[in-house]
C-alpha cells in the first residue's frame, strides 16, 4: 500500500467512528468550531531518520527548526495562527552529546519567534533512528478558514512563493553536497506562516494548502476535494534560482502556499499582498468546471503527465 | 540524560515560551479552557518497537488497541471524556501482508467503544521498526478536571484497581512466553475511562492521574506537584493475581488511577464507586504535611527505597 492508499484506507476506517463535533481527516488540518466564532485546528507529522532526513547531513538545529516548521505550515495554510504544539522525541542511544539540546535549541528558537506554546509531548528511547512527531495547534476567527474544498470556478490559482528550491536541495544533500546553499533551504524551510493568517483573514481566497508533495500533486487535492478542474500555464510557475520546472512542479517540501481566489478582485489581493510582505503572489492558472487538470505551455495544452513527491 | 531530566529540560524550554492560555507540561494533559465552563485537554505518546513493544511478540490488532488505551488513559485521569485523537504511523517495509489492516481494526475497535473520533494523523515509511505516535484530546466541564497539583494533607490516597499484572506480564514477555494469561494484560491494558470520568465529577476527588510508571514513581508526581507527602501502607496495596507486591508498586503500564480524595467523603465515594461500577476502590494511604513519602508495613514504617519503573 501506498502513503495515499493508506490514508484513504484509514480515512475510510476513521468514517466510521464519530466526528464529536470535528472536521476530521482532509485538510491540512482537522478544524473544531468552539463557540464564538472562534475554531481550533489540529494536526501531527512525524519525521523519521533515514525517510525523513539523514542525521549526518543535517544539524540537530535545523531538525528542530524544520520539524516545527513544517507543523506551523499546516497550521497557517488554514489560515490561522498556530498556538500550541506537542512534541515526541524517540532517540536512540548513539546521539552525540549535545545533540538533543541543539535539536531543542532550534525548536524552541522558531516557537519564540511564531509564539507558539510548547504544551506537552512525550519523551521515549528509539532502538533505530530519531523520530519526531509534533501535533499543531492553530487557533482563529472560524471565518478566516480556509479549506481544499472551497475552490469555485473562474477563480485564479496562485503560488505565494518560488517553488522547486528544497528538491533541488534534496538532491545535493543525496550527493553529499551537505554544505551547498540549496541543501540549507531543504533542510531549512521558511514556511509561510505569517503569510497564511493573513491571507485567511482576506475573503478573496477561497481554498488554500501548503504545498508539501509539489504543485502536481498538491493542487490535485484541491480540484478533488472541490470537484473543479484547472489549467496551469507551465512559464508561469516561479522557479526557485537553482531549480528546475520540474522540480518546482514535483519537489515535495516547499512549504509554500498553494491557493485559489476570486478573479474579479485578484488584482488587488495580489497589490495589497506584495505591499504588505515585499514580494508578490504568483498567479499561475485557473479553476475549471472540469474536473481535469491541464498544462498548458504558452496557452497550447501540453500532454505530459506530472506527477508528485510521496513521503511513503 | 534519562527521561525525566530530558524532560526537566524541555520543561524548562518550554517555559521560556508563551502559553497562549494552555496549562502545559506537568499533568497527563495540558490543558485550555475553552469559555462556558467547558475545557480541553491534549496528550501525546510514541510507542516504538523493540521499546515499548516487539513485533513478534504482540498481535498488531492488540497493538493498535494498546496504543490507543494508553493515551485515552491519560485524558480520562484528568476526569473528563476523550473525544478525538490524531495518529502518525511509520511503518518499516518488512510488514506481514495484513499488518496494517489489523492493527487499524484494533485501534478503530476501542476508538468506537469509547466514541472516539480519528481526526487526522500521518503515515510515513520508517527505515526501522514501527513508531506510533497519538495525541488524543478530551473534553469536559472545566470544573471537573482533576490535576496532580491538588492533593490535600489529610485525604486519602486511592487505587482503582489490582495493580502489577502489567509488570508480571512483561516478565512472560521477555522469557518469550507471548501466550501466558499476563502477557495478554501487558498487551490489552484496559484503561479506566468510565471511571475516570465518573471520578472527574466528584468533587470529593482532589488529585488523579493515571499509573503507567509504577505506584512509587507516580505518587511522588502528584506529591512534588502538590507540595506534601504521603504515608503508603504496604499491606494494603492490592496486588493482580500472578504479580508481585514489587511489580504492584514499580510495576509499569498498569493504566489504573491513583487518586487522592476528601477523607470526610471518602466512605461514600467507595461505596457508590462499588456500586457504579461493581468493583472497589482501594485506599492505600493518606497524604501528609511532611513532603516525603513514607513506606507502611503494619503502621511501622519501612527503610527501603522504592522506584518506578523507567520507559526511557
Amino acid at each position: 500500500m501506498g502513503e495515499f492508499e493508506l490514508i484513504a484506507a484509514i480515512k475510510g476506517m476513521a468514517d466510521g467512528l464519530p466526528a464529536n463535533g470535528f472536521e476530521g481527516i482532509g485538510d491540512d488540518c482537522a478544524v473544531l468550531e468552539i463557540g464564538n466564532g472562534e475554531a481550533l485546528v489540529f494536526t501531527s507529522d512525524a519525521l523519521c531518520e533515514g525517510v525523513h532526513f539523514l542525521r549526518e547531513a543535517i544539524p540537530p538545529r535545523a531538525l528542530g527548526d524544520k520539524a516545527l516548521a513544517v507543523n506551523l505550515s499546516d497550521v497557517a495554510s488554514m489560515g490561522v495562527a498556530p498556538v500550541a504544539v506537542l512534541l515526541s522525541l524517540s532517540l536512540p542511544d548513539d546521539l552525540h552529546e549535545g545533540w538533543v539540546e541543539e535539536l531543542m535549541a532550534g525548536f524552541t528558537t522558531l516557537a519564540k519567534q511564531h509564539e507558539v506554546a510548547l504544551i506537552g509531548g512525550d519523551t521515549t528511547r528509539s532502538q533505530s533512528g530519531v523520530v519526531l512527531n509534533i501535533t499543531a495547534i492553530g487557533r482563529g476567527a472560524a471565518s478566516h478558514l480556509k479549506r481544499r474544498r472551497d475552490a469555485r470556478v473562474g477563480d485564479v490559482v496562485l503560488v505565494s512563493d518560488r517553488l522547486g528550491a528544497s528538491a533541488a536541495g534534496l538532491k545535493e544533500v543525496l550527493q553529499g553536497n551537505y554544505h551547498a546553499p540549496l541543501a540549507a533551504i531543504h533542510h531549512h524551510p521558511v514556511a509561510e506562516i505569517e503569510a497564511g493568517c493573513w491571507l485567511g483573514a482576506r475573503k478573496e481566497v477561497h481554498a488554500m494548502m501548503d504545498l508539501s508533495d509539489g504543485l502536481a500533486s498538491d493542487l490535485k487535492h484541491i480540484l478533488k476535494a472541490s470537484a473543479v478542474g484547472a489549467e496551469v500555464e507551465l512559464t508561469a510557475i516561479p522557479v526557485a534560482e537553482g531549480a528546475t520546472l520540474r522540480e518546482a512542479l514535483t519537489g515535495g517540501e516547499d512549504y509554500k502556499l498553494l491557493l485559489t481566489a476570486d478573479a474579479a478582485h485578484c488584482t488587488r489581493l495580489m497589490a495589497n499582498f506584495e505591499s504588505r510582505f515585499q514580494r508578490p503572489l504568483y498567479p499561475v492558472g485557473h479553476i475549471t468546471a472540469s474536473k481535469e487538470l491541464h498544462w498548458l505551455e504558452k496557452g497550447v495544452e501540453t500532454v505530459q503527465e506530472i506527477s508528485g513527491f510521496c513521503h511513503f
